[in-house]
């Protein structure tokens, strides 16, 4: 499968850990596409993950960076476009981590040094790709950016903890950084809005696959995948989507819309 | 221009008037990546516009329909299965009209006749339109339909009158049947809300010129054009976006999340 | 209980059928506030309800009125001043009906001539209420239009079937026309999204008690009671509120920011 | 005027800096209303203010505190429930800050250990002030908790810079603690979304004046003042609103619902 939608197209995608992740499969879909990339990565989590698996599947190079350092965010925006002969049309942010919620602390009693690390590895993290590409001018006119986000930064999911609040930042960002970067550039920042998706790291959260066969049964079309995810960014990596910017996207199989669903009524009222 | 997205698809497209028209376009872009489809329009909208030529153009026929009436729907559903060869992938749904707008009835004075065909004309259409598909099970699975609307749904334009109101009961209606189409039939529903975007029927609007440019100075990426419009459908009616449903997507260049933008400022100061 | 809150204001109050009725709460509580009125209902209504008795407790007259029909709303607003004593200062609509619900027609199978008459009781009512006060310039400056709706208007809560596009209609009208009333006359216009509550109307649709069980467990506070409601109308109607208009307020106990709560997990999961 | 809404109620109000501060309005409204209350500032903002004239005129004692300090806030409920003998009904927190704003760093350009320092100030301190009491539980059952709050966390004003992002990120933590203060306590917290008011902070801001100016031909109603303000949060500390939880609610003549006004459009037009 493939339709050339991102032929000649250049870019960078964050946060590829392993065949689960939402970034390995828009890697390999984005690679479909004709478009070429630099892979990027913490450097710790690298060390635990199969990128380079993924790296030769692809053709791809990888750059560690720390997406919460500047120098780091430097060095990775000037190479991959020495890596890759030009500009950048798409980046794609997938990073996200609390450490209340590894830790299991709840969200009444945090440890605010660990809500101000998650704050900047998951949200102030998107600003700093941002204003390094803007400041550099790595970005071609017409490129687009997106990260990935939750619906928890629009309703509670009490698990979810600290990271609700980090989404609504990280979407905040990506509304007033498109504003600047459509004005000035010409280049789109939008957010994906995604099912609870069972990739390696969520897979540490307390009761997630309950919460996944709860979203199931609420969206009409079912939870969208992780290839559902990447195909949906590829569309807006592509030129078919030019005027799109600032919005936060639902791919949720409904979910997002879905008061409840007759499904859960059902189990709720012991029915199934 | 075109990347085979639609290669294989069947669909219905209502509303093509003019070259103007969203409708037209998105014709036009769908026949380009592949997809079949009947065009159809009210009796009264063909004898005014062009059909014939953009059907001559994509190789399509034309069954004429009026929205608003279920005999015709149930012809025309069943006409364009024959035509096609099968059952339908996507549908576009572009119509709308209110007789107090075009009769210069102040939103404060409504004839309130006039308020309800627009209704029927521009919102319950749609309804009957997805009711007949669903009881004649026109839809394949992971189908798309898209009705196009307007931000006047959620914010006042003073001279949209009650084609807001009217919009408003079109996405609810998206939403509602998106609901049961995607439990029922796997099908996707989603509604584009659009920058205003200089059409033949847009044209008769007061103030409409001044109302673009305003727009335009708004959006960072400017205005979405038809042309953008139609790039949009299609991809939503490929397979890369098969769990996006019941949303409301805005393809408006970034307006809908602009507060205010440098140069609006720059024009009420009078500085520009 | 009462604070004056209301002393010397004058209003119209729609829609109170029997005592469990959210307009029955809210005549007792603005009459507890020392606020006046009249009280209207359609003739079909009055003959089913006991709205006599709320009459004499309040000190109110009675005013029959079908709202959907002109010369009715005009022969109340008309009365109701001479009976008051000058112009108006607050009016509540509270009315809702759906042939298609109450005959049990799926939405997906909708009789268009019921879903019709839905609208126009259900939406164009308030549409046709505010048109006739504003034509009549019935209002009083930093007067205050209330209407009930629903989050159905929103997101999908498949047994509220055609009236979840009626409330979304509703909402509309409710900010286009407060646009106008406020620039035009001073008088904000608000909605109020009300948890599901046991009215005599709401105990007919199927399933109503699970879902009120239901969400009771999805509101941090629990379900808003009809009193609850008729309180928070009263600081609508108050002076205290004066610049809140053109809103879509919820009283629900939080549910419309609850993605899912562990409660409702909880009994999804087996483990309660 | 005073109505006793907030007779017997004890609370605690953050940042009133001077009689143009919407906190200085709301602690006069609350005094006036029968509520007694411990005013509270940061020490550096309190020697620039004038806080000891409103707690003089309002019968209040100052607790110095640092809203980022855990140490400072637990001192400041201990004390609090010390001097008004009892536990607490109402909090405002009215506090916000942005040092890249101050030193006029553009969003593109910021200094990330000021937007970091922002976001404590700003966001984070609302986390503090609820987890202090919520751990400490300070709050009466049925309390009222409320943030202020400005529409910039859901559309661009571009020279509102990090303090979008920065408010984005508090009322998702009015939401999400929302959830836990009402589940566990039945306490409700929401957010007033304020029209932009000419407050000393305020008035550091470029272009600030402008901006109120075209703000008030945007809103129907014209801007909410802070007198309008403090109004608007009596009500949600009273009993009238026992059930409205995690809500945003805007208070801002109509502005958040408004796309274009007539009046803006002319002027941008050139016919005023």
């Amino acid at each position: 499968m493939g339709y050339n939608l991102l032929k000649g197209k250049r870019g960078i995608i964050f946060g590829a850990l392993d065949e689960n992740s939402i970034a390995w499969k828009t890697a390999e879909r984005v690679h479909e596409e004709g478009g070429k990339f630099v892979l990027t990565n913490a450097p710790i989590a690298m060390r635990m993950g199969q990128i380079n698996e993924l790296a030769e599947k692809t053709g791809s190079e990888i750059i560690p960076a720390d997406a919460t350092d500047l120098a780091d965010l430097e060095n990775l925006v000037e190479k991959a476009q020495e890596i890759l002969g030009g500009k950048l049309d798409f980046v794609l942010h997938s990073i996200g981590m609390s450490i209340n919620v590894r830790k299991g602390r709840a969200y009444t009693d945090q440890k605010y040094d660990w809500t101000q690390k998650g704050t900047d590895v998951s949200a102030m993290s998107f600003h700093k790709v941002m204003q390094t590409l803007y400041q550099k001018d790595a970005m071609n006119e017409w490129g687009s950016i997106v990260a990935l986000t939750y619906m928890a930064a629009q309703r509670v999911f009490p698990d979810y903890n600290d990271m609700a609040d980090n989404k609504a930042y990280l979407e905040s960002i990506g509304r007033s950084f498109g504003y600047f970067f459509g004005k000035d550039k010409k280049v789109r920042v939008n957010t994906i809005s995604q099912s609870p998706t069972p990739t390696t790291a969520g897979q540490g959260v307390k009761g997630f696959d309950g919460f996944i066969a709860y979203a199931e049964k609420m969206s009409p079309l079912g939870n969208a995948t992780a290839l559902d995810c990447a195909n949906y960014t590829v569309t807006l990596f592509s030129d078919l989507t030019k005027r799109v910017t600032m919005q936060n996207l639902f791919n949720d199989g409904g979910f997002s819309n879905v008061g409840v669903s007759n499904e859960v009524m059902a189990t709720f009222m012991g029915d199934d």
